[in-house]
């Protein structure tokens, strides 16, 4: 029995992503599955679709995935693009790197830029900064011949900590005059930062479940602009599955053509009408909080916080860059099994060298209170030198940062 | 409250899947999300996977995405072959013109044969058998030159109610002496119905959670064989969500490239559990039982089953032909309204001929009667004349056949 | 594992409660317990409160008790009487003997009136009739010196399938110009039977949560008057957890002098949200119908309904009486053990000679059939000769007789 | 909807009951309800009552209430005692002093002992220490007519944190030579503190589902040595619910005179498998280590631990005493409203003077650093000063104190 597994007390899940999630999510999809062809399910469906427009900030349709995060990319490049296209793509971290290999397989070009150095601590410029904007708009303006088709770009970068300026990638491409459709992944970011898809003219939104939605992983998003549509038209990679041309036309009545998952559906009706209730504002200011309040901590330990530009931070993960010499997986091994506290582990490039507290989903301060705790007993127990106490900084940070008065959800 | 939606008493879903989803399963599936790269997530991969190959009836791997059914479909195809391939597919019913439909638009050459006759209801011969597989192989024998990449069939087809005999598909392909991979579709027969990937020589079988399985929608499957994954490797269709490899090499240690659905995974664990203790031969019998009872009922009505071969009935799913005249879709809508039951639709080329039962999932003696009740009277208010009580037929089969002692699951 | 013990497909649970509990209320008791002294229980407890006095059609205080049904009775009884206080009570059978038995244990001096004689079937006349008014009457104008301190009536005897008019025996106290109190358990009529503790004068009302309610057993209710009230100042039986004082003055503020059980209050305010969303009088006729299509069946099958007259007949379950020398618990056991149908048995003086089809709780047309078509195969393995067929006189008379419309709940 | 109550984030219930129920509980109690005179209920019955008898540690009965743990009081007196017996009672705080007044309305003339003084705080020093051995045996000496004819104490006083030792009171009432029943309540003890009803023996051991067997509250036990069963044999006090005999005749195959709490049932059924399964000396070890953890935080801040006497600290509650002229309440109302966290208030003569942490139920280390980080906070805000930081002292006794290893419940 699966329920064996869970050792006494509740699990302390910070990761960023997948999320904690509330008991009233978890409760309603535990809800029997009904006819996806019924009518009820066209209510549901219809509902689904208005209230996810709300969350993308879009006027325009916003597709629902019976596929991880992961599918979304895929479908967001295999709509609009043909075989061979460039694209445009900035390394911000691990997931930006996924996703520049997802579009190779696929046949596309990718172009891969960033910035190439190693700051003092061995780890990537690009991976302490967010998306650079001119370095984009600079490279639109060479491609005179207009090849790069798209730019693809990672709003809030789950593998470091940072959330880049969606707006000044449009401003840039824009000021670039070039025609490229813009893509922006904020698997991790929706919801839980503020995320603009109209305002920001973003072509096509990609996100997933498992994080700011407070859902379990299992369905994805793309929020589409008129404009990607048009490319849809025309770009010739196959497509299946992914096909946003009939889902869009069975959305009408708030059907899907093939069977869609329809008890995750039921946690993302529960999940629109909490986030909706309380209003996206309050929803944004308490993640910034949260986040203010883990970085307190990570500066009191004397670590450096991976994220370089304060402009940028992160409100839903916060990146600790560990000493030279100190294995982060060991620490996080060591603080898993001392004190069933789940934290990321470093990704890619920055392997060993780091870990990621996720201050999303469902949490309060206590909760994250304590899975401070749990890493400043852990960073002890490894032997990891601490100018002083994160536990206490945060404390202090929460006691005099009262959080805005919210309609409880 | 999404909860509201649902009526007094509970809803009757007899539709060929999704289900109905025990409670067992539904209680697993609202347990907290844990993190998919933590120690416990590793076993909990590993025992999942070893339980499938048993369902599966194979020693070769089962891939798991997290995705619905369609996406395993495309998922077998894009693995295996090239732009322009050729792929003979049959036409069993609205599942394999769907599959074919994906086919094309993945840029392969379906090849797509069966009866074209109607019978002397209107209703194409091919929807009330199932493969033929002299057919295949006279095909297959015509192609000296190999053009034909993969003979896809469906196995279960859940338009129809009739599952083919895939050990005599995989006959007629040797006998043909042609290397083409044969790929079989059984998202609603697996678990259900008697499937044996390795006995019958399948490539890929192509699977999903919300039938058989007896779990909600969004999880699907391919097994692949040492055959397929060799074609693999040379296949040029673009991939990577559906990629094999990379899923196939994290799988070795229980995990998976990307996000898993977590909570359908527990829920995988417990209908495993519940199948693999109880034992796939008890299931199947239990299966073969109830439609019999169902099939009784169809008879009394007078009305026609919609697979005209007895030994190609299926075990999950039963079709009632309507007399010309009636609209079947208004029979059902009556029925739903008025008795909460909900029934398979016709699809395709049968819209508003037929219904469908499904007897799949989690259901008993009781459950089908009362089905059965909902569609006698549904069909007598509709004005449907019957020659007898379907329900009367199917209680004198259920009284006078017992079940077999089963362990209790 | 519990959860093993449960067979495939969903039991049907027929008894005259517990009854069905709806998904919705499943999912409220599973929320996590909150502090029975903090502020948003307070809240809970108010609106429980008021809620209740809708449904007991009442001004006047309910009492929510930790306890089960039976505790409720004895609560009635200690706070309102003295030890060798006399108490008339009425023989309708089971629990109406149960309720005496208590109260002699009790140290009251209970008189037990009825019809003493025996039917053709040998039945006890008292078991198949409600309370006959004029019988209370008469002992009361006999008892000129007021020795009776109450009348206790069973308003719907669960054992028999009666329900007694209770306005009728407040017409006869008052008639008697009787000062006793009248009481009256409820248990499994409240919420499913139209019932009026203000208009019919009832001192104190009897109830619990497992039958009309929809919740599991657990929690149990007395509904006082102010002359209850004034009699409980001068009540001398000991009483202490049962004593209604302290939990009225608690309650002032929504509390409860010692712990309520929380989980099952969060079943309560769920019901309480169905019920009255709905409306009590469409909650009433709709378990009226269902009762008219169980006895069609009962007529049909040439069996006995228990309830000799039809101006009482139950609307909440109904007695079936099987021909003398068939052992009614055998029949019950066979279709226990072959269709996973529990009906209940024939208790105390009718042990043996009958069984009892609950229609309370959470169910449909379709659920109602299922449980008759499980007696009727039953009863024909069990080799009891039938009239005809039960279920079809059913489903007759659920497609000629629509339910009115309702509000979904 | 009930669920709309709860807040942002998982609420802390650091209350010492009800205590946190781990979701494997929440979940079973969520299964359909089943009939309780069927024959898998007979099954779960004795399943149930051989579990308890090891978590009782007796060989003895166990009895089950579909009450809550007052009832449970109850059912103690008027099953062993007649009207006007003397019993002789120990204030150990405000549960024994409820007990007292409950035995008071039954009509018992209880003689309350203890110290009468105050310490300098000006709390009672009874309060402060457990049960005083030697003051039983004086007065039980000096009673040379044996007219007490029971001995009522609190193992575990939830109000205060003190656990009392019990094998001293037995050796105590065996030293005066003395024949009264030693009745115990280990409401908020059991399954946590060692408790051992035949070593000690214990004659009725009172206790209830919502402490240490992590269940909601609803049920509750009476446990009963040979001596109590035959004191009941004469006890003249009048019962009807609470009578054990009818109960234990029944319990002989599983089952209850009268309607069960089943859903709770299905929540000890976990709970027992959980506790079996760990072993109930490894559950004890891991709240003995939490509870030094706490203490270590009180001593940090400078505030008294209640209990004065460290061979009696409890392992399930802590009680920490304000600085005279703070209002405890008010810093528990501040805690609740910013953090979120739930604390146990002072009750009776220590209102307003201390609050309770509940370290019992389903915790880990994180949890209770949360709770205390929580308090810490609150404690600063409302003005009280503090000597140092009671969550560093915690962390440091976690930190250097590691849990044994345990097989994960």
């Amino acid at each position: 029995m699966i329920l064996n597994q869970h050792p006494s007390g509740r699990h302390f899940l910070q990761i960023p992503g997948p999320s904690p999630v509330p008991d009233r999510i978890l409760r309603a999809i535990s809800l029997p599955t009904i006819d996806h062809r019924g009518p009820e399910f066209g209510v549901l469906g219809l509902k689904l679709l208005a209230g996810l427009q709300q969350v993308f900030q879009t006027r325009h349709p916003v597709i629902i995935y019976p596929a991880s995060g992961t599918g979304a990319w895929e479908a967001a490049l295999v709509n609009t693009l043909s075989a061979g296209d460039a694209v445009l793509m900035f390394e911000t971290g691990h997931f930006a790197s996924l996703w520049q290999k997802l579009a190779l397989r696929l046949g596309l070009q990718p172009e891969f830029i960033g910035d190439s150095g190693l700051d003092a601590s061995g780890i990537p410029l690009s991976w302490r900064r967010g998306v650079q904007a001119d370095q984009i708009e600079a490279r639109l303006r060479a491609d005179s011949a207009h090849r790069i088709k798209a730019v693809c770009v990672v709003h809030n970068e789950t593998s470091t900590g940072v959330t880049s300026d969606i707006a000044a990638v449009r401003r840039a491409i824009d000021a670039a005059g070039h025609p490229a459709l813009l893509m922006v992944d904020t698997i991790s970011g929706l919801a839980r930062a503020d995320y603009r898809h109209d305002d920001w003219g973003v072509d096509v939104t990609v996100s997933g479940s498992q994080k700011g939605l407070m859902l379990p992983p299992g369905i994805s998003f793309n929020a589409v602009s008129p404009k990607a549509l048009e490319a849809a038209k025309t770009a010739t990679l196959p497509r299946a599955f992914w096909a946003w041309d009939e889902i869009l036309a069975m959305n009408q009545t708030g059907y899907w053509p093939y069977t869609p998952s329809t008890n995750l559906l039921y946690g993302l009706a529960e999940a629109l009408d909490m986030l909706l209730t309380q209003g996206l504002p309050q929803v944004f200011a308490r993640h910034q909080r949260w986040a203010e309040g883990v970085r307190c901590a990570v500066r009191a330990w004397g670590l450096q916080i991976q994220c370089a530009d304060a402009a940028v931070y992160s409100p839903v993960l916060t990146g600790v860059v560990l000493p030279a010499g100190i294995d982060a997986d060991r620490v996080r091994k060591t603080i898993h099994e001392r004190f069933d506290l789940s934290l990321g582990t470093g990704l890619g490039r920055v392997r060993g060298r780091m870990f990621r507290i996720g201050h999303l989903g469902d949490c309060n301060d206590l909760t994250l209170l304590a899975a401070l705790a749990g890493c400043e007993m852990g960073l002890q127990l490894s032997g990891v030198p601490l100018a002083g106490s994160g536990v206490q900084a945060a404390m202090a940070h929460f006691a005099s940062h009262p959080a805005a008065a919210t309609i409880p959800v």
